[in-house]
């Protein structure tokens, strides 16, 4: 028998649309809180070589190319143009005045030894004053915040301080990463609908506007990538899709994928793989930060709720398996527990029945650390998307969906949550932007001499 | 922006090489305990309509074709000609005298409710005599074994039970599955280097050659393709691969992927995906039934053991990422434990670090069942592996690696774990086989409308 | 060196005060749910012969009398006068009119096999109309419902009931215990401040007075022994205890203590007792029984969360172990997870720390069955109050405490929560009642003659 | 009715035999490793006030005195007259020469800033020659050794060491505790059969008498209280208890009680007062420190597996309650596992049965800290035996019970493994000693007032 070999695509390269990473990257980060500092604190001490930034995808991870037997795996910082970390230079707002460095001792993530090694860097970065509004979340409470008479003015603060931020450090791009608080819940309303009702919006003051939406505006106004780290609402409207179209801005969201929905969206897939039948799952999580404290106001765990709900009936497609999904009891929960403050801890228990419905269990308990998880997203995301920005790809990059638990995508198309096939897509439109074959794992020429040998 | 659209392969089809399931498939069992016997009341239970194929992705799996938007999902039975639950007849080998409903009801898995449904099915299967030699498991004695002078005798003999399993039968064709012991640890020696010198051997009454190799031998000699369950060296070696190209016949193997392992493969692939860090893995099980018993010997052990340890290796690949994963301690254990019976349960603690190598844990417990999980596997191998028979396909099938802890591969390539490579491995071998584009989830086309509209 | 070896407290025997258990003990049971029904199948199976009283103390557990070395360990139901399971005879109301056989098959707690071997038996038990108001118990739903014009004539009614009962099933006594669901949240209040005002209550219609005091208040009036085993107000309140003292009853409570609280008070002993500090306690519950649905409602909860929240702080005395224990951080939820049904499910974090404040922790994950638990509490307290009753102990009886959550004490004296305290104050009552020596675990005596040998 | 409200046990009280802990109290340790050094360093940082003495029932504890109601609860080391940490002296031996400080930076159990705060406290330790013998721990190799011809020479060098050190130090009492390592499975022989036999084999060094047994000898015939933190047989032989008597000595071992067992013991009780029968009960650990090495090897694991599997027999007593516990599998494993140190984990699953028989299980999940548990124990004996040496104590102290895996007793008396009855003893012993009330929670005085206010 004769194969066809031929198992990987050959692809048209997009690597000459892709300008080099030359000059600084300003990355600005609304919510300087225990996230950004820890990214912060931590993308510092890398610089120096006191550590190593585990957990990103972009500086550890490699990536196959070619056939499987080449054994050719780069790292994907050699494989494609990104910012070198040098190069990066960050800022952003907070409700509270604390610098960077007195924010992070406060978020208890790091050990004191490491956060003195880069102290003199942390300090140097300020908050600028945030566009805060306490109704949107409740248990927040901060002083540092802008005045303004309209959400309009409010938006055009923040482009100035943009603005002001590129002047001051010198830099040639920048892209901007949500890393503030979940808002509460909200649905796409009227106001949503377009760029100019939205803009029409923001000058009336309407309540529909929530302050992630006025950064995610300035952002995309000032041709600066947005990426939206928090469930919020924020750039998932047709208002600020198609600002992202017409300022050829990347957008992505939303809400890091750490922890339970981290490991939900792993091994969910690997039970469907199987096609073992599941009739709960139960998730609970402890955790006692401030992230904690938000999500302990009922209308902010909504939001959240939502988000993390969402990832089981798009990978087990229910409609399409109803013997083994229809029953499907899916309940999450978050507890605020001070004891363990940013030591998130879930646990699950998920009830699964095999061959002839037979019935197992399968109980998960991850000790995690909730931004040692999330800061190497954040750098992930600032890198790709300055990529995806000097590739010239506009609009949502679901190709990001790796890092979000409740992925944007076009209208009307189902997110992907599986991480598995989220990275395959970011993999392969890597190759494709680089001009590589794409990978089917098919790799059927591996057996072709030795069917040929006998 | 315009996008290269084309992000599915175009293959050449083998749709028109693969012949149709016509008439009776015979299923080979050698060992009829409590997997063989697990799955052979399923499938009488499941053709009267009393329960579902649970678990099996042959009867239960959808397969995407096409663009996602397309939502073509068919069940992957409706897509490649598998042969048809209702042609099945079973028969096999065991060291007991039991027939296939005694052997049930010891195992205890399946309740007397549902046994005694099928039981006049099960009462008709009555065992051959084993071949079968105490040397190599230690912790069984069995009565009902073969009496011959020479291996050479013992596999003319297995030669003969299947020439005459498949005439009283009336087969058309036939499948071997290899669902017995787990044998001592062996390592490949000079007599399994070639053809030659393992018949050689045969004659000899060599004692490196171990009786679930002179089941393969047997099967291989008369066409039959051989799936082996067990981690036993069996048909990977060189002889039985020659074997297996000249008499054009599937091999495939080892060790059906269950428990403890099939989560190792699905968990290990998530963490290596976000780039974080492993300093230890430690797997404990506790089981009861005879497999447990035989596996109590540490010579058995040993076999087991080397095949659940390989995993995490290939997965992690320690060599090009040593900063996440050189100093990763495995250690793999198993516990006869007879409270919980055929009730296999595993604990699993991970020691893992993130950004700036900060340490998380993750404790997993699967309260699974052993018989119920490898049950279905039995079955969707005896159907691809007459597939692949009848798509001319000879020797190692890598693209079933999905089902094994410890693939069988080309000599000197490394088996692919990741369950996930697997299963795209799987999926797009089916859709080669039936000239369906392969997919790489890449999608760009989703949105190049969305993009054309602003 | 000479020890005074009488390590034992002698006792005034109160043997001769307590009557011998002659005739039938009819079991009034408010709630004819999970657990009612639960214990009379099983009753009526132990009866018969099919199963043994596991759990019981009363039936399986032993009693050591005298010196340690005299090896003498009655079983409890040899020991002390207890009615015959034999005489038990058992009755009850519901808001559902269906017999005990029926609603034992929807509780789904016993396999169909047990239920139809003590089928008739069950089917001949039918519940009276129950005194149920659904302002008190929101997620339920009853149809089976007394009619009365004002909480006095509901409280005649049930008094009327109980005649009946005793007369109609040729009973020489009778006991009560709570076997319904958990009220909404109340407190103490003028009208439960006495006897007088109470009865003022009734017939003024006040609503703070419950439906689970009125079957109190019966029973008492009734001179019939009532145990409480929800976390309701019921029968600790001054006006039922006086009533209790002048009808010359023994009353007890409140809320049985199984699954996780058990555990708790299992464990939190332990910790104690090697002076481990313990900084957070977390404790959630999932199950999807009636109880489940019922705890489903913040009002309802509330009642359950405060009996359970209260075992901590007696047991680790915060203000006397400041360091220890005066940061504990303890909280308490349970979930609606209709997966599980009965099988109630706990899962425990605690936090603790050791010398030099060494954080360590300890996970508990109980996979239980909820009226499996609580059965055979119902079965000792009928017996126990049955006994206390013939013994002429009036009132609280604390040394019950051993099967409550929240055990009810005497105003001003703080309950006692250590399970094993509580064991050995059950234990040392039942030896002073039966004019044994208390036993101190001093034995001293023990090593008398090893010092004089040498 | 009228109770007799005496529930208190009046004694005769000793105190007036007890001599007061004037002068210097020397601690003696043979194995200055994980253990030894945590005390130490934690008993210098506690001096210095820079800590707490957690986990130490004579520090921190508190005792009942009188009635419950009297609330009368003080400190143990305010109420017996036990020595002052200030006036602790410490010593020892080890097979590396290592002093103090050099061996706690080596065990990596605490934080080099504590370690840091009592570095020339530690320093100032160095270890004497041990008295070893590899043969007794095969995965130990040290060379601070101790040469000697017989074991009597050995003996009699340890004898010298002891004056030696009493003398150096100023101390007017000594007490030894042995924290080294599980030496080989060993059963008592004829050897050990007498004081005289003993000596005799000290002279013909014969192989019977390991190591351990040497330090205990020279202890006891220098009048020496001797714990045995190990399980090795030690001084648990009718030689040394002889020689107890003799010398007016106390002794007590062995096997200190902590992580998995300390729960286990704890936990059963608490099963066993609510007559749940158990089937099952696996322990499996995991550690990395030194003595997890040791117990790597099969000869040393079965010395400790011995002692840890003892428990479960005595609190469940199978014999007499068969129906319960007749069919308890109770399996132990203790896995090497470096990437955890010092933090041993346990993980255990129990399968128990109640009410008709149906089946629950436990999983109890510990992350504990193996030195961080212990050392407060050494603390306590340390302090309790030297108490009962003043006390005029001699011999086997069952009443330290409380802190042993393995409690050593009068031969044939079994021992007692429920920590609760342990703790009781504890407590009674020391208000006999004192001249308090014993305590039997009859309490029953409580209720008098309230029956006679009706």
């Amino acid at each position: 028998m004769a194969y066809n070999t031929s198992k990987n695509i050959k692809t048209n390269s997009m690597k000459q649309h892709t300008t080099e990473p030359d000059g600084r990257l300003g990355v600005l980060l609304p919510g300087l809180g225990a996230v950004a500092t820890t990214m912060i604190a931590g993308v510092e001490a890398i610089k120096k070589g006191l550590s190593q930034p585990v957990g990103s995808l972009t500086q550890m991870g490699t990536i196959r190319l070619g056939s499987k037997a080449d054994n050719n795996r780069p790292r994907i910082k050699d494989f494609v143009p990104l910012a070198d970390l040098n190069d990066l230079v960050f800022g952003g707002w907070d409700v509270y005045s604390d610098n960077v460095y007195q924010a992070a001792v406060n978020a208890k993530v790091l050990e004191p030894g490491l956060l003195n090694a880069v102290r003199a860097e942390l300090e140097a970065i300020v908050p600028m004053k945030a566009a805060f509004d306490r109704n949107y979340v409740k248990n927040l409470d901060g002083t540092h915040i802008k005045e303004a008479t309209t959400r309009y003015e409010m938006a055009q603060a923040l482009i100035d301080d943009i603005e002001q931020f590129k002047t001051n450090n010198d830099c040639s791009r920048l892209v901007m990463i949500w890393c503030g608080s979940t808002e509460i819940y909200m649905e796409e309303s009227a106001v949503h609908s377009s760029l100019a009702s939205f803009e029409e919006g923001l000058r009336n003051n309407d309540p529909a506007i929530a302050p992630s939406m006025l950064y995610a505006y300035a952002a995309l106004k000032s041709g600066v990538p947005f990426a939206n780290g928090a469930p919020n609402l924020t750039v998932d409207i047709p208002a600020l899709i198609e600002l992202s179209y017409l300022t050829n801005t990347p957008i992505c969201g939303k809400d890091f994928k750490t922890g339970q929905t981290l490991m939900k969206t792993i091994l969910a897939p690997g039970l469907q793989a199987r096609a073992l039948g599941v009739t709960g799952w139960f998730s609970t999580n402890i955790l006692g930060n401030r992230d904690g404290l938000v999500l302990d106001d009922p209308d902010n765990f909504k939001t959240k709720e939502v988000s993390k709900l969402s990832v089981l009936d798009e990978i087990f497609q229910p409609e399409q398996n109803p013997e083994l999904y229809k029953e499907l009891y899916h309940k999450v929960r978050i507890n605020y527990y001070p004891p363990h403050g940013d030591n998130k801890e879930s646990w699950d228990n998920i009830d699964i029945f095999g061959w002839l419905g037979y019935q197992m269990q399968i109980k998960i308990n991850f000790l995690c650390r909730d931004s040692i998880l999330a800061a190497p997203l954040v750098l992930d995301l600032a890198l790709f998307m300055d990529l995806a920005k000097r590739a010239d790809m506009s609009g949502i990059q679901e190709w990001l969906s790796f890092y979000f638990k409740s992925p944007q995508t076009a209208p009307e198309l189902a997110p992907e949550h599986d991480i598995f096939r989220q990275l395959f897509k970011l993999e392969n439109t890597l190759r494709y932007l680089m001009g590589e074959d794409l990978i089917a794992h098919l790799d059927l020429e591996d057996y072709q001499d030795l069917a040929s040998t006998v």
